[in-house]
């Protein structure tokens, strides 16, 4: 009776034949996190929860099964947890990261032809049909599935079968129905219309990759003595003092041989003056590049000695890398083709016309792929000596492929290394940074200061795709930034900016100088005044009016609550006054939240009312949350969801702990 | 210099080799429109204009270049349309669809290695920089574009050098940064790190895939003598009846030979009676199955003379196909293991535990590939008859990959036919139908009522990614939706509908008996009492009340007005007043705008306060726009911001077109 117009022969159709492929008939989409599809990698820190979701789902009525498959590189077996659905054809599963190193995870789905029986038959049991046929239709599901697959699978369904058929109709069904029955149905083998979702890859750091607070210097300045070039053993005396702030990363500026062609004066002067130091990012020199240290800076063992003495007090080093070269670095004569030149035969020093670099020469990245390979040895060269961080400086002005086959050629033989993207660049180059590797990325935190700024950077951080491949790391000054709000705000705008800093971002720091609050700017610039970039400076931390106790109190609490340790979890509350920014902080798995509330005003005192979020425990408007003050120790509660706050410039911000009276919802 | 720590030769480092391939170095990503990544393809109609967009960047500051290249099936050329940034490394292209058919678009990038050196000679020239050695770049630039590529090209760019080095340094510079010069070498081929995105399809369809207003009938109730089994004849004297308000498609329930096993009686009684006719949709008898017409509706020269009588009319016909079987259709005894079976022999029938359909079986599209080119064919033969449109029925419980293949097989050689998917499930098994391949789709519109459901759901429509595949269908009623809207609100809840469909989507549709206000339900029920579907019904459709003359008005304007042929372009505006949905359609390309206001509330008038669009104008908030009520014809004009409205039961909409007073903005 089938009409066949045009007579082809159906089974020679070749779209036809894929279209009935069984793993087409499931859906599995919207997998998530996903990072470009499959593409990038999820980041995670060691030990993380991994929640995964995806909708699944397939034509009629059918029940269907599914599982998250997880492995990890290295280890040849996939790891299998249930997905459950939770509402709209979306399922979820759980599952714990372990291991620092690269996952894969993918979402699998079948029909699960026995647990739709079972939903079925219980429901026909209901409305008291007739069962024999079912009943026997049961059974043979069965005795299908036992007549293959694992021994034990078989035995267990064998056993069911096992006198079956002499049971009275209603003991067959209730058989059939049994938990038992359905686990060991779900351990055989079949799974009809198996469908397997794209692999998902998870690069899983340290935790260090997504919490530490930083502190930079420039080794060069750490002499006791004023005037004095400093050296690495200059370093080690500061590390009590940079610890006892409770930083953990003590991040050096390139210790690098500086160039003399073109040296650049103080202040970014064309000419240097006699004995002018350089900018240390001015690399190479007679005595070397990349992988040499600056003489005056010391040795190799004194370098050893620092990362040892760091060490011990709790701190690791971060090496700057900067990709660039002076006149004078060795590359230049060892390979010239590395090197552009113009018609002249004259190197082309860096430029962003009309501004230009004279001190630097930028390489040509597809000149040669020995370029590529030489300077990922400068990283392997540095991990030798006992460094596993490095912030590399303008990634986003080299390739992109360059930078994501080094951190992957990297990250394979050394899997705690950790790379901080110094990208100041527009947002899409600066989050495609992250996809392709990079564990941490400087942001726009500097210059966002009013509530609003920073309520729609941080929602955008912490709630849409870059919440699951780009880690803000907070800094709150730079060598090269100094912030109109600090240059004009006073000690305040130091508090201020640290607090904010310190409790929404897992990744914070700062450049020394910041904690005695210094703000001197080259006029009507965003520059220091005598900038260390060209200069030596060295510095009375002592300073009246420092803030280093703050300072030491804030990375303290960040140390003992997980709430601030990253910079997800985050939630605005209302405070009615533009002036204060008012959110919480939580942490995966605990009921109490952080509340922060900072004054924004650098100038004056603020108060209002504000809005405590009794909601978050589904308490009502006349409820009691407990109250830690973790500033001051109080402990007190707060009744109603209206509650008034107070904070002047001197003491800027609040930061609580809640939760309900009982102690747990 | 380089440390090479493990002596592997770099050239044999393949992922370095991949890493510096040309094409890696440019990012393309956020390709808009896209569907599943280019899985899916993209919907439009013929006459569309295509906007594409996609984030293109590169590292550093290197100048780039872009271009759309799109092409059609069964056209060998591609072609080109050069895009343009639009701010936040964010490009874009426009581009007409001038035919029905299976397109193809890309995005291309690459670096502009000349537009760049011309951007910063400028910058050069404006800071008084020497530019000696930029002249030479620039003629040696042109030099190597000149050395290869297609003769136009090398010939324009040999004529710029021709005499070039007798020029002054000024007049060098001023003939390298001429437009026609750069013209010159953007239409030479080089084209370094040129990048070329993922193919997106974008499926072209004639303009009634997304614009039309349907009219539904059972063929069986057209007698006009009651009582009398109805034929396709009598449907033909129908068709000035519905014509006349403004229908352009006919929509026929199923029309093949009812099944007489186990056949419903009236109100879906388990048994028939003598002379009950059955549903249309247990399909199959001795007579025929999807390919044979029920005698009692006449033959196939009869149907042939109804396609022929409604094109006459200006009305298109669809068809229903409604995949399942009556007991007694020719396949069941022709292809018996297309037919799943319980244990004791007996043909399983469809069913929803605990609910049974013994009128009708499904087949087992997993048996035999054959099942799917007879099913495939039964679509070809209605197609060989003139029919052109098909309305499937429950798409959504048979495979999704069979109607993937089978709406790609069929228009591949039709590509004129449309399909709409009776889907009435849940959301995501409802878009999916529309990502493989359905024009249309019924939506949960019948169940939206209030000014927040219609909002939310409007918005969801036409912002969200489902507007590049999803063409929502807006029926009022069905025979098997009755809605409690329609059932408790009147005459006045009949013109609520039926305005809101016809001016919110460019898709609507009603079963007939809407224009007479028939609402009676079987209690507490959605479903009509008397249902059609079981029995013969014949209306009088000159009944005092009825709308026929305001759904007549409604398709009239709908035909004249752009804005109201499309879901898209829809905006909701403020109307102070919960019971008041106020809302402004925009045609592409249009400056006007046609504003609706409706009176939701069935039972009584309402009225309030409304803002009239000023700042889509950007108009000040006490200026005027131009008012033509498009209901009744009058031209007036607002001035300010704030207007009043006031809207009876009676006259429960009112549609105006606006424009700001100088015509055009």
């Amino acid at each position: 009776m089938a009409v066949n117009l045009d007579g082809r022969s159906p089974t020679r159709d070749s779209a036809l034949d894929q279209a009935m492929m069984p793993e087409r008939r499931i859906i599995i989409g919207q997998i998530s996190p996903t990072v470009g599809q499959g593409r990038y990698a999820v980041k995670r820190c060691v030990g993380d929860e991994l929640t995964v979701e995806a909708d699944i789902f397939t034509d009629g009525h059918a029940q269907l099964a599914a599982q998250l498959a997880l492995c990890c590189r290295g280890n040849r077996a996939w790891q299998h947890v249930p997905m459950e659905p939770i509402g709209n054809d979306r399922w979820r599963a759980k599952t714990a990261l372990p291991d620092i190193g690269i996952w894969q995870f993918r979402v699998e789905a079948w029909l699960d032809v026995f647990g739709g029986f079972v939903r079925d038959t219980a429901k026909k049991r209901e409305a008291e049909l007739p069962l024999t046929l079912d009943a026997e239709e049961g059974r043979l599901l069965i005795a299908q599935a036992a007549s293959f697959g694992a021994d034990t699978a078989r035995r267990a369904l064998n056993a069911i079968l096992d006198g079956f058929d002499s049971l009275s109709l209603e003991d067959r069904i209730a058989l059939l129905l049994a938990p038992e029955t359905r686990n060991a149905m779900q351990a055989a083998v079949s799974r009809p219309h198996m469908t397997i979702s794209y692999a998902q890859t998870v690069d899983v750091e340290r935790r260090r990759a997504g919490f530490a607070s930083w502190y930079e210097i420039f080794p060069r300045s750490q002499s006791s003595y004023p005037g004095r070039h400093g050296t690495l053993r200059d370093v080690i005396a500061q590390l009590p003092r940079i610890r006892g702030m409770g930083f953990d990363v003590l991040y050096l500026t390139p210790i690098h041989p500086i160039g003399l062609t073109n040296r650049k004066g103080r202040n970014n002067a064309l000419e240097a003056a006699t004995g002018d130091v350089g900018s240390p990012y001015a690399i190479g020199a007679a005595q070397g590049g990349h992988d040499a240290i600056h003489p005056e800076l010391g040795t190799l063992e004194d370098f050893r000695a620092l990362v040892a003495a760091a060490g011990e007090h709790g701190l690791e080093l971060a090496l700057d890398i900067a990709v660039q070269m002076s006149p004078d670095h060795p590359w230049l004569t060892a390979h010239p083709h590395w090197f552009p030149r113009r018609p002249d035969g004259s190197i082309k020093y860096a430029e962003n016309p009309p501004k230009k670099y004279e001190d630097i020469v930028n390489p040509d990245f597809y000149a040669d792929p020995q370029l590529w390979t030489a300077l990922r040895d400068v990283f392997l060269y540095w991990i030798e000596q006992g460094v596993r961080i490095f912030r590399v400086d303008n990634p986003h002005t080299k390739p992109m492929p360059f930078w994501e086959w080094l951190i992957s050629d990297i990250r394979a033989r050394h899997s705690d290394v950790i790379f901080l993207a110094e990208a100041f660049t527009r947002p899409k180059p600066m989050y495609q940074l992250a996809r392709i590797g990079f564990s941490q990325s400087y942001t726009y935190f500097t210059w966002r200061n009013s509530k609003r700024e920073l309520t729609e950077y941080l929602t955008e951080l912490s709630t849409t795709e870059v919440r699951d491949f780009f880690r803000p790391h907070f800094f709150v000054n730079t060598p090269d930034i100094n912030p109109p709000f600090l240059q004009s705000g006073g000690r305040p705008a130091f508090l201020i900016r640290a607090a904010l800093a310190a409790t929404m971002s897992g990744l914070w720091g700062l450049y020394s100088g910041f904690e005695i609050c210094e703000s001197e700017p080259l006029p009507a610039r965003e520059e220091y005044k005598d900038s260390e970039k060209y200069q030596l400076r060295q510095r009375d931390f002592d300073a009246p009016d420092n803030i280093g106790k703050q300072i030491a109190q804030l990375n303290a609490l960040r140390a003992r609550e997980p709430a601030l340790q990253s910079h997800l979890g985050i939630t605005f509350y209302t405070a009615f006054n533009d002036n204060i920014l008012y959110y919480a902080k939580t942490a995966q798995g605990r009921s109490d939240r952080i509340l922060v509330a900072v004054n924004l005003d650098p100038h004056n005192a603020q108060g209002c009312d504000f809005e405590i979020p009794l909601w978050e425990w589904k308490l009502s408007d006349n409820e009691t949350l407990v109250v830690e003050d973790l500033l001051h120790g109080d402990k007190f509660t707060w009744t109603g969801k209206i509650q008034h706050l107070h904070l002047t410039p001197d003491a800027p911000y609040a930061i609580w702990r809640v939760q309900p009276l009982d102690g747990a919802a």
